[in-house]
């Protein structure tokens, strides 16, 4: 039997016939009401995706996502059928770490003073001991997955060995140590650099909220590369007035896109990029790797080995 | 006898003692005028450096500049006298290495867009294809000495392996290869980058004129953490506009600081910095180290071996 698949991403036709010869037939987008019979779904939409699973014609049993996270997916109703979900962890792991090394040296470096001076035609340096280098800080990286290994990676050859924060505190290559979630207090007081790239669950909501704000002492850059949900934008906004937090650089926010009457806008010391550290032209080529090779067991016996997520955990 | 060396560059108390040891006197810069005898000058003075060289009191025989370059020195009056120069190369080669690729990202993952947008409040994500990553750019570095190297490891880090331009074309480690100045013209016609490290001398100067411009067909990045000199400002401006150059960053100026009305200062997509590229709080350590270590055989033997100049080259 050959199996269908939905495709909210759409596919080239070099890549429809390559599935073709799986075994499997691509049903565009546009038809995703009238098609019956469908088993799987590459990428998502966030309007007809539900529909497309509750519709009784349909027996998806498998969703290949496009994006890292998996949050924005019905995952109670997924856990309750017993879907699978592969996501596109890797992808943009690459593009995310030069974007985050990119934040660094644009505070570290003095570009966000030079970007304000230059408008005014105003040249003004700065004192030798504002700016820094990388090998200076002391850098904690929330999140030491795909994106948190692949931003310690670069940080190295900056001489830079970083401390990493996960569940269960193991140690993890590039990083001189790590300490498990509830285990951190100690390590961020004295931190500079601190990188939010944890997948959004329930663990991580507001992670980032007052209290945490508060045990900090004019730490030098805030990044977040991860997800919006884990920062309470008000929280961070009141330890920038404070400085508990010096600058910050975010690409994902509460709401996206961050709304017009967002004070955020203004902060003269946050860097707001419209959740794009990911990009790069060829972004799309991993993903249908990842594709392929699970339409490749999944034909065979129902099986997925890349990318599997953790449906119940939520990343 | 005791050598006497004016420091025109301030010496902390500690640093005074440990040449007193060595049988070097310091000079306070305050008295330029009234010392005599002086042999050695650390740092150097526009103003006053000249006529501590021809006061017939003094017998200067060295010079350690606290600067990479020594094009600011009368290199005429030098040369004629035999003095001998040292320089400060190593010392703010990492912390201008740091602020180039800064440099590249910011263009690179889309920063220099983002901050017009934020002024706006607008939520405007770029194509993914407009963002890109360094490993898969070409990249061509000017200069393949201290801060040339500097530059290719860290680029080495990202999987990017830069080509190099020297005077003789000789291979450096971190380079995939290198050329000779007058053999560079089919390095660069397909170049994205090329990044300027080359010390101030007579041919160097204006090397980045309009003929090299007009060979460039939308270059992604030009950047200039050399010397000013070596760019004339008026061509690189006239292929802004014609979009032979798309980016440029800019820490040095054919005269700085840069005008207040100098054009230079509205182009959308030049990053100007004020000459701080190398800045760091530990900037003075290295040099210290260069002063001592050839203070030690200056008082044995008169001899020199830490960063000795070529004066008749003049870097």
């Amino acid at each position: 039997m050959t199996e269908k698949i939905l495709a909210f991403q759409a596919l080239t036709p070099a890549q429809t016939r390559e599935l073709a010869d799986q075994g499997v037939a691509v049903v565009p987008a546009s038809e995703w009401q009238s098609a019956t019979e469908i088993s799987i779904i590459f990428g998502w939409s966030r309007q007809h995706g539900l529909a497309v699973l509750q519709n009784p014609a349909n027996q998806v049993k498998w969703i290949q996502t496009v994006s890292a996270g998996i949050d924005y997916l019905p995952l109670d109703w997924i856990r309750e059928h017993h879907i699978q979900v592969t996501n596109a962890s890797g992808a943009y792991s690459g593009a995310i770490a030069e974007s985050t090394l990119g934040y660094l040296l644009y505070f570290l470096r003095g570009f966000n003073e030079a970007v304000k001076n230059q408008a005014g035609h105003f040249w003004q340096q700065p004192a030798r001991s504002d700016l820094d280098v990388l090998a200076n800080q002391k850098v904690v990286i929330y999140g030491t997955g795909s994106i948190g290994q692949a931003i310690a990676n670069l940080l190295n050859g900056f001489g830079n060995y970083p401390f990493g924060v996960n569940r269960s505190g193991h140690g993890v290559t590039g990083f001189q140590g790590a300490v498990a979630m509830q285990d951190d207090a100690d390590l961020v007081k004295d931190a500079d650099i601190i990188i939010n790239a944890m997948p959004a669950t329930s663990e991580t909501t507001h992670y980032f909220n007052e209290a945490y704000f508060n045990q900090l002492n004019g730490l030098r850059i805030f990044v977040n590369v991860g997800r919006g949900k884990s920062v309470d934008e008000q929280a961070l906004m009141h330890a920038l007035l404070y400085q508990n937090v010096l600058h910050a650089a975010l690409d994902v926010f509460e709401n996206e896109p961050l709304p017009k009457d967002s004070k955020l806008w203004n902060y003269p010391n946050v860097l707001i990029t419209p959740h794009q550290t990911g990009f790069a032209p060829d972004n799309a080529l991993p993903i249908f790797d990842y594709l392929r090779d699970n339409v490749e067991s999944f034909v065979q016996d129902g099986s997925l080995h890349v990318n599997v997520a953790d449906v119940s955990r939520g990343y």
